[in-house]
């Protein structure tokens, strides 16, 4: 049976992104269908009646939902080309930690530093660069967080990379400053097509979340 | 090589008692290392330096961290007796979805639960009850989430069951009224000796909350 793959996607969402990355480092040719995030759509509502968000991949008409869980299937199915998770058990459970804490950490403040003002702000930057400079020395010397090849915690973090241009404008800081390696790693992943091909223009990004800022009245 | 095995622990975390059920349906022998959570030890720094929390579990000297994470490992690591995940991705990724869920929707409110008053208690009150009313529906007419048999998402679930007693008393609400199907699939874990030996008293469980409480100046 030939293979059918549709993204339920939305085009400034790393959490989709995710999935765009791995089925283009696998290979696979798929169909997105862009999502309104307002007015839901009755497939999305179908797809995933839980929690009703993006990104939901469907394979065969099976739903997969929940970004983490989507690439650790795509990585499971397609296992021959580019294999994301390491073989090794112990390295396994090391990537699959990396990848709660990049949730955990920079996704969920990242959600929240572009909203918040004053105080709140400060703390919400606080976290995420002390999250950011754990990854920094995470990485160290390696090229990516896989070693010397591009995996499935590279796969989890450089998405939401796409949005650090327009969070350093709104929090007013620099990544690069304090973030070199990370910053190299950044450039390092941009030259990969899977990556390259799969995330959006930052200043697009920027022009989205001034988009939202005013829609939400917030200065 | 023999395995040496230890767990870094806490009688009433219920994210300890994943890890002790999990250890318990595959037959392994470990060193449970009961932590003091106010003054860390030296050994539990070492081994999880990022959250510094329990559980944390060490297979010949290498540390694993993050409840969901250590299961997975086991499971992983020792696949001949109880396998845990399904065998299909397909499947696999369903458990993986509702394990997410189980720790954003139950343990988390369950965390905050006994700790709130007032308005806030409702709220999460309201949030964990749809969270155990969605997972009823999920567990329908089987005998366990894994099916037939006991699994992944029965070995992450059943463990904050322990605290269901406690926290019904300090939000004046019942469980068994509302998810009966929940309730009779609690009975039946506890009549497997990995789970009644792995769980402790939920009256011990509540005596605690009270000095929690206490401790903490809540009413």
């Amino acid at each position: 049976m030939e293979d059918r793959v549709i993204l339920l996607d939305f085009w400034s969402s790393s959490w989709a992104m995710r999935v765009k990355v791995a089925l283009a480092e696998k290979g696979i040719e798929y169909e997105s269908l862009e999502q309104n995030l307002i007015d839901k759509s009755p497939l999305l509502l179908e797809m995933n009646p839980v929690h009703k968000m993006i990104p939901v991949l469907i394979h065969n008409g099976k739903p997969i939902c929940e970004s983490l869980n989507i690439v650790q299937y795509i990585d499971e199915v397609w296992k021959e080309k580019s294999p994301l998770l390491p073989s090794d058990s112990y390295q396994r459970s090391q990537a699959r930690f990396w990848a709660d804490y990049i949730d955990k950490k920079i996704y969920n403040n990242a959600k929240k530093l572009w909203k918040e003002k004053g105080e709140k702000q400060e703390e919400v930057k606080r976290e995420f660069m002390e999250g950011l400079k754990t990854l920094e020395g995470e990485l160290g010397d390696n090229l990516y967080f896989g070693g010397e090849s591009f995996g499935f915690v590279d796969v989890v973090l450089v998405p939401v990379t796409s949005w650090f241009h327009s969070l350093e404008i709104c929090g007013k800081f620099s990544i690069e400053a304090e973030c070199p390696k990370i910053t190299a790693w950044i450039e390092r992943c941009m030259e990969k097509e899977s990556v390259s091909t799969s995330l959006p223009d930052p200043h697009k990004i920027h022009d989205f979340v001034l988009l939202l800022k005013q829609k939400m009245g917030i200065e």
